[in-house]
């Protein structure tokens, strides 16, 4: 409909929300008193709290923080860290620039859990309530390529042939015994899409949306908390960019997406865990 | 200056970043493989290492979650909060209505944190080396009070008369001893605008805005890291009513911001840890 | 795909824009010095010489003009100009605000150009070659109604029972002898909703949407335009309301999306012209 | 002070707007009716009709119409416009990438506006009442290059030695006798910045931004007028570039800022008007 105007004679329509009671002197989350969590749960946890209205079991808190932390930043090309550096060097707020790189998102980045999911939907539905993903994934990878569908959304990757990402947390999920078969069909479709004969010149590794998706899915949750983790990762880094922007850089410079290179520390490892 | 058009024979300028190294199948996260944090650093600690350069100590970990988890939800009024359900009612995309969320930010919301930091510099300035607070902090509070600056950046709430999650915050920098002088000051000041005549009517507690600005400064951050914190913080709000508002209310709604209720859980306590 | 990082060894794309050439001290819009343009071309017709190259005939320069201002602002209640209140009234920037506003545009408002363009060409497309759009429209119709797609886009309004500027801008089409194919099937769409048995209750007149997108199907561009012309005219309602915010209103006040007047002047006439 | 929630039984606030009154099927533009409006008003004269609450004189007109068309594009190079094209080529929505464009403009680019009203309304306040305007100019830009205030707000460019679009809106102001002590102090500005030995190697002319500033100043204008009209003036530069980046290029590209060229026509003239 075009744009709505209510007359002013309209009974107001009360209305709820479950996620945050705020009282003076009390705010609950989910349920939960916000001073009791504080110090006691991670911003992890209190995230996926936030989204789903449960806490994490121990094994769901290690695999939610380290899907948060694998899409926490990607260097300075991806087209969002690029819309974000450049609204950065006209000197606007930080969270002006940091929405200016929320925004830049859409059907051909960042999309990719959303869709992946739905795929993924579509090819266990294939395969019924059968053991055969095998089958049903090479179908499923026939018709995608019959239909134009290559690449499909949660595999291959313009740098990485295999994102370290991705086999990351299919490692921790399988570790945690989180995987399932959304992530079983996942690694079905990765083999067929290698076994395919038009697709042999292409190399179409999962990637970390498409792994982000099937775990989220083995996990039980709705479709759009995928792709809601994936945005809520990114924010640090975009964060992070903005700032290095404006304290190292000359305001209203070219920002060259090419002509960069890396200059921070490299070879830091972990001590013993 | 006006917009800017560089020739294009301008000379590529060759620039840096320290943030993330990106190259085939490897990802290094201010020089810390990205595979290797997964599992292993929580998203605190990670969103810390990328904005700072280092892992933190394991207090400054708990102390960062919890200031990270304090910011994270504020129910339905903030101005932020009705921006992004507003865009979400359109039927817009989850990142579009999270921006118009981000947006919202400004010197009367959001801007706390940065302001309050230059007002405790400017306190602990006044106070030199000595141990002598309190006499900075009356002086201070009768500066502000003269020039028209009540309430001072970091003090009041319209709603809590006691901000639960700077109280929090507090009790765990102490705890932790990581309270140090900017932590003192803050308090300092609680006690001086409490104690002047001109304020008798006025109630000035410390709130989170102000508690976030005073930890950030005891541990030794540069002050645009308060802000980044609180804005990181807030996402997951923000994307939990997108996401909520897109579930639950039909669309083009008129969003009452008065008129509503919460009718989540309640009572809900952590087991013992 | 997922987010993408190119090795840095990439062999740089130039690559070209038709737009506007900008060297020192010349500026060509289009092709046209700017300078030439200035004081001589109106503001809608050099909006639509950038969109379409071309400079508009005196006819079409009056419809543009008129479409650019049918859709200039609707009042406090549309959701993007609650969005860009409530931003504005945190002491954010104009531009902030506003971008709060741009983004507040979805499925459910501000895309119902686009989709009306796609349902017109379709029942063109039913129609052929033929005069017969009376009997498409019904067709059209019956499959909406079967399709659940009612009220389809370009048609009724929560608060118009006629949308005077629908109805304005096809008079104007009319005069102009600009209006062909597209506003005729809207039309016979508008008298095959009014006369559908299922839909006797229902008031699904032509509204501003449909109106600009079948105009604009008529003046031959690209489906896109009319989306864009939509955007282009709000933006100076959204901006005198951030304005109108920030200049009248305390900051951080509750806007209440119901318990609202108008208190400008009313009764005024343009003379005669 | 830090976010807000109000009691929820805060009485409600009615208040009240004087920019479009709606009522059913009745839509006033400050108080003319939009269907009178559109056919006989250009989208020019809308726009200061309701920034401003009056109907331009025809001078007037043709002036806000030559500033609205001044800042309309300058190219692929602006850091807003590469923001939106980062965006875009993201396939995000066309409103999304207008948004991340929309957000960049800060200190440094955009806002010189308001910061060249201020700096002209400082110049004119030490002026006083006589007409030594040249004297008041001397002493501001020595206060300027003592203060590190250059290049000052209003003056310099890029690219441009002769700003053409600064150029031309000072002669149609000067041509419709508009220009007052605003602009007449401009160019005192102008002429006491050529002239001082400390500059004697900086080119530093009036450009649009100043020009602007000051033509709105002449015109009566609150000093944020300016800085609205610069904001409307872009967008359709912003849409048009999104949609070009969208129509012509592919998806997820390296957006090079310098290896571009211009291939649109060029040498186009107005016709005898």
């Amino acid at each position: 409909m075009a744009d709505s105007n209510l007359p002013y004679s309209l009974a107001r329509s009360p209305w709820s929300s479950a996620l945050t009671s705020v009282e003076p002197n009390t705010i609950l989350l989910r349920g939960y008193p916000i001073d009791e969590l504080m110090g006691r749960l991670s911003f992890g946890d209190a995230i996926y709290l936030l989204l789903t209205g449960e806490l994490p079991s121990p094994s769901l808190s290690r695999l939610v923080d380290a899907m948060l932390v694998s899409f926490i930043d990607h260097g300075v090309t991806p087209p969002s860290t690029l819309a974000a550096r450049n609204a950065a060097t006209t000197g606007t707020t930080v969270r002006g620039a940091v929405a200016a790189g929320v925004v830049a998102f859409g059907r051909h980045y960042g999309g990719d859990a959303l869709a992946c999911r739905t795929l993924l939907d579509e090819g266990l539905d294939m395969a019924g309530q059968s053991q055969m993903l095998g089958a049903a994934a090479a179908d499923l990878v026939e018709r995608l390529v019959q239909s134009d569908g290559i690449p499909p959304p949660g595999f291959g990757h313009r740098l990485h042939t295999t994102d370290p990402r991705a086999a990351r947390l299919m490692q921790i999920a399988h570790e945690l015994e989180i995987d399932h078969r959304y992530t079983q069909f996942l690694r079905s479709m990765e083999h067929a899409l290698a076994r395919h004969p038009a697709l042999s010149d292409e190399l179409l590794p999962i990637n970390v949306d498409g792994a982000i998706a099937a775990i989220c899915g083995d996990m039980g949750l709705p479709p759009e908390v995928a792709d809601a983790l994936l945005l809520i990762s990114r924010i640090p880094g975009l964060t992070a960019h903005v700032l290095e922007e404006q304290r190292r850089e000359k305001p209203m410079r070219v920002i060259d997406p090419i002509a960069h290179s890396y200059d921070g520390p490299s070879g830091r490892r972990l001590g013993r865990t």
